[in-house]
């Protein structure tokens, strides 16, 4: 069985209930998430051993933020405590035309002040087959830009096989500062995934002739796109995922796959949304699952596409289902019948 | 005024709040419910006279299941005490892709103790015009197959029009031993109610060339089911429920009455689903309320599938709505427009 | 800056939760509203200055509908105290074919009991430029209609300009009722707002061929209809929204504006709907507000009309949304991405 | 088994949740009672058979207020329906130095609006053999009074035991109109049941030497107000429950019961408050069940005790408690030891 | 009417429901609250004008602060908009032995970051007649304690009054950072208050024979305190909460007042506590609000302790009670009975 | 740091909020708990190495079970799954004079259906130090009593330390089965826990002249019991648990430990009870980790104590409290003052 390493934040999650707005509520649902720790819960979901790494304060809700990795079966004990404090971000789930809303709190979060040398790279590795990292994690601040550095290096040294989700965040750094420090890091990386607007904003590659806000997607151009990131980055697939937003509520949902020979495109999942936070990271998870399986690349594909569209069906960014699950979808069953 | 008998279990229903999964859970939604309490249900909500009949335990738990039937007017007169536990049901409500979930914890319960001799027919019976049952209970273990044996003869011999909603819970028989009882139960049937995979299940009577799990159906496949089942257990009207799952929140529905002579196809509904569970006991509640107050077959048609539509924007097992608001979809108006 | 008093019942809304039906419902969620403060509460979003004028009892309940004004920024410094109650309204949010139900229980509310001259206009109305009202108002009673007569007539004296919402309420008065108090008020109205059946119920005014109880919408009929308003109230602007109710999910929303000289047609808004209660409501808090900040007609009738589409998917009677949130909507981008 | 009759008022009781105050309430807690309609449940909650008589809105909350009896086993079958409204009280609960607060909105009530000759009193009271109202009943209006006394004349007349809980309310009406109708309904009382304040308030009855709002009890005080209200009013028995209360937590709860010869003083409980509306009603419920059940006036006296320091532990009016319960804390096991 | 203005820090308050620590917590509930915020909304409810100054971000957590104040009545006009981020406490409520916990992530918090120069003092005090804050908003920063003197030195230069809550946070600064700057603001304050530990902490002036963790109060040695701190900094009156704690449910709770002539001792009250946070901002609220309206000495002590008394009973940081409540249990009844 | 292994059943656990009875709720609380299972979670907090060995069914239920413990940092690697169920309780939490109520639905559960050879207990002893169990387990069949006996047996063989807390359930055995089987379990214990009854119900020695019903409790005679079992079992230590139940809400909370050479009494807490339940197990995880960690005898036993005192005051089975917050309230800082 495939271990894998990944790397990033994680933050409390604080929702409002029933598409409530901030300025009316009253409560906040609690949960943790963030990018790479998503793909680990996905991960130890399906029996897969996963080892989520960062920082979180010495304090009850790092203490939690630990416990809910611990609950769903993510190995914590290379989490480090110590720092200032745990990020936050605030979520207002959207409906219809009004978009979902994220407030973040991020800043100076405990793993946004860690620095190269803290993490025992070899340790964390060992034994180890999968690296994984998003885009978020490096635009925390040149510091953890550099330990992510410090571990794609250790990990393609060590022989793992490395993974990265693009995952470009505007109010985290500009294109220009994504452009410098992702491409450093992609000369480590085997396994690209993007969605629709991420190889544009962070390398200038556009796909042609699509308008994501209108819903509309034009295949070849996406093409395009993966055969230009696996070639400039000389990687071993690259994966995009691609949603058609008609609202928040209704969002078409598939992906495309690149080996360098091969295009796959998926399956396509009308989905009527419950929680939308986590889609791609669901996605991640799926096909790195199905990658460290041996699944063909075909079949690796929808099980990642089935993945996702399931966690969309669930509330929090973790994604809540069994390895039966995901097989039944990609299977073709998507009737949603009652399962006694 | 109809005054109907119905006998099967009541359960604890313990749902998970907001489309959450078991894991995740730190509340479940309390109510009771299990098919032919549901269809008593029903009727009391038109105004009609319903008792249920059913063994619970002496404990605090028996007594909510009772006073649960008692709120929404079903006499509960006729329930036995004893025995050793409430069954229990779990669900998590699904969600576009994903399928909802049952787990049951029934086994042992006190209903599934009961013996021959226990419940006095003759006096439940007295006065009584109708009984109605399901599949589910005769499939409660051999005993419980007596019990309901017992009940439909004594109903049978006391002038009582007897039906039957055959239910194939493949979780607690075998097709086999389904066929083996139902077909000795059906002798005393007058009208049954199937959906679209119970005849063949039970019976072996396949509908031609519809594929459920894909939401075609074939009509002229299940007109020669329900003219089958008809003419094996001579009885006086078969109806077949037709749900076409396109996702867990969006179903069609309509329904299929043959009385021997004629065919009434229903009017079909899309419906953007609430809570499905209780669905067919609705449109069984429905029926037999239209049929005992002296509608024309096309009309107690239209009234069973409007009543199980409503049913499915209603959270719980019952199905809490007058006539009038049945009355007021059959006739047309299903705008949804705000009652004020 | 506009300043802008609004005038007319603030109520207790209790609704149940989770789609559930009074019978089951074992809390009830609050919040305050009614036509005109929920008009008020939209302008105090946009960052306009809006004054709610009404009367609430001397008691917790009254304090808590003004704090509830007070809270989203609205001006409740004419509002008095006094009087026997404060008017509720229950609610039980519909669901695909099954309509919201309103009960209302706002008779003997304070409100209902005002007196001509209790309130000071001449202060009331100092300063500010625009007054409205609705139809729902003056159908409390004879002395409330009264009452806002005198308001509208000193607006007038005043120099403000005067909106109205026709909002027919079968409940209140008939139509012949409404008739009498309606065109006496409409003497001193500049702006009409009506839906698609106001102007039938309350003047008489047909829009031909239209069946909104099967979503069919007869564009001409409704110019008609504006047309006529227009020209026998001698009026500066009619508006008419035009729902297309498919189910209580299900919505299209859009409107139309005539200025007397011209016919604008907004863009059509696919609804799937979280609260439809205030989309109306809505509607005018946007159209008053675009007009005042001296948008043209088609951007005016965009602006309302986009606001409105977002009430439908906020719980509560308010429209919490920003300007920019709206201009967003109305600039095309429905995409309901989300906004980090 | 005795069957009891209760008449007066059931009303929608809207609680704000955890202590919180009206101004900041986001929900309400819904259930439903009122003085005779809580002593109609514990009766039933005893297995005794109780009737609950009212008149409640043709209305889903007239509807709810009826199944809420229902579910806690009391029979509804003589409820009237018609009428403006259902009776509202909002309450907020106390703690520690803060008292509850309940707001009243039970003006316009469809049992406020009733007339003699609407219930047929000679069907209600056939087959019972006890008829038990409050105080609060003739303070709806003279026209409830006049019921009131129709129905006292009535139970009288077909020689049913008549007990009455003299519940002074002084926002209903005043000492001197209390003193006018209920002198005359006392005409056909056997047991009359108060607190510390009923008598004197209604009566003019004072106990000597007493100050409750500073928790002193002279119990000699008591016992004259007990002797003057059996003499006067040629009673049976008179029981007056004497309450101490120290905080809106603490309270210390006893009763008196003089029948003619002796007077009985039952223990003392100190009880820590979690709910404290419906704690008298617990008393009248008890008495009249352990009267009716043939027990000694000691032991009655002892179980309406027992019973109504049970109802403090209970949230709602209906005191959800058995016999056996009731028994094991007047048979002096008040440890609260865990019952596994 | 006097018009109060305080100033510091509002902050988003995240508490865990019903006695759960923060491990546990599936849901925070949500308010918002801080010293100085908490004396404006005490002023608000009484009837007083106050104002409240700070910086809050410009997002939706701000501006939900912001409706916070506006509902209870605080004016909010001079609040600024801008900074990082609203500061956060979480909040675990205690119970019995288990003391509440505090996580304060306030830091970076758009407060923290002000400027001298930024706020208009001689704007927002025109008119004013009082100004108060806490020694909490000082220990922000060096910046935002120059802010404070330079706000306390415009309120004397234009003749307000100037309150003090000393309020030492240990984890915000150290007793000698604390000395220098609270030695320095003295200058300016007509009215300090402390409680038991803060003159001790601040400036070093220790009761004698005390020992507060005990619960042991000595009153000489706080008497001692009030007249060195009254002396030292030549106030017009001091004011000493003298908190006894038992438990995290039992307090007792009283407090002294020096006005440099005599001593004066107030009511003790033993509470059961539902919301412990906040009662020394409710005191200062009270004493605040009842010299301005004139009381003499030891009725606006009396007024003080009583409010902040029933503070303790509301969940929450804010006071919710009228001056009427305040004055009932001033006079004496603290007897908790319900208030119909 | 040692590594302690605990040995039973852990339930679902279904609770009522705020007080309510089971007839009256409409949701339940949900947990996980058992008697050993919360020994682990306690043991886990502290920061030793816990593992808890149990079977739970292959589905949603016992896996939500296994991540409830995981959460918590418990080793959850030798849980089986299959057989039939998971055990439920379902909790009624009292107040005042009105007992908690447990109603258990254990039969039939996973773990009670294991049979010896099951376990590996070789594998799951190696490293470990330490086995505790409770009376309860070998109480849930005779053939779970025999794989009790059979890791008892491999436990002691190992080297490893053996206790036992002896929790007598009447509804699970009689005193003589009990008797039986326990002698047999003493055997191997070193260490043996009681509360008041369980040395008397299962082993027939009677502390003299106590009645815990009375709350009285003679120290003298608890000696004579420690003394017997200790004597008669070989122990190296007995400690016994002494709570007086006043009520519900307020306990007497205290133990005595005996070492065969020397007895010692713990401090005595006056607990206001937010959860009892688990109260028993987290004094044995206290005593096992105090004891493990070296602490002096008259150490260990407050640790233990004071550490079942905060579990009082928490909702919950699980005793979710840290090494430091124990050790602050043993060294006598029970004033519940606000941590910052």
């Amino acid at each position: 069985m495939a271990k894998v390493i990944t790397f990033g934040e994680i933050m409390l999650r604080l929702s409002t209930p029933g598409y409530q707005r901030f300025v009316q509520a009253g409560s906040f649902e609690v949960t943790y998430g963030g990018g790479e720790a998503n793909v680990a819960c996905s991960l130890a979901n399906y029996g897969a051993s996963a080892a989520f790494v960062t920082k979180v304060p010495a304090n009850p809700l790092g203490q939690a933020a630990i416990n809910h990795l611990r609950r769903y079966g993510v190995d914590t004990s290379f989490i480090l405590k110590g720092g200032e404090r745990l990020g936050i971000y605030f979520l207002e789930t959207g409906a219809s035309q009004r978009p979902s809303k994220v407030v973040y709190d991020r800043k100076y979060a405990s793993i946004a002040g860690v620095q190269p040398g803290e993490f025992d790279w070899a340790r964390i590795f060992a034994g180890a087959s999968w690296f994984h990292f998003t885009g978020i994690t490096p635009a925390l601040g040149e510091n953890v830009a550099a330990v992510t550095l410090e571990a794609a290096r250790a990990a393609k040294e060590m022989g793992l096989t490395v993974s990265c989700d693009l995952n470009y965040r505007k109010n985290l750094w500009t294109p220009e500062q994504a452009r410098a420090t992702m491409t450093q890091l992609m000369g480590y990386v085997d396994i690209a995934i993007g969605n629709e607007e991420d190889a544009e904003k962070v390398f200038g590659i556009k796909a042609a002739a699509s308008d994501v806000t209108r819903g509309e997607i034009n295949e070849e151009g996406y093409r395009q796109v993966a055969r230009e990131l696996l070639t400039r980055f000389n990687l071993q697939k690259v994966a995009i995922t691609l949603r058609e937003s008609f609202s928040a509520f209704d969002n078409g949902w598939s992906a495309l796959l690149y080996d360098g020979r091969e295009f796959y495109r998926s399956r396509r999942y009308q989905i009527h949304i419950v929680d939308r936070v986590g889609g791609g990271d669901a996605f991640a998870g799926g096909l790195i699952y199905a990658v460290t399986e041996g699944f063909a690349p075909a079949e690796a594909l929808e099980f990642a596409v089935a993945a996702s569209c399931l966690k969309h069906t669930i509330p929090g960014d973790f994604n809540h289902v069994t390895r039966e699950e995901v097989m039944t979808l990609m299977r073709g069953d998507a009737s949603g019948r009652v399962q006694r």
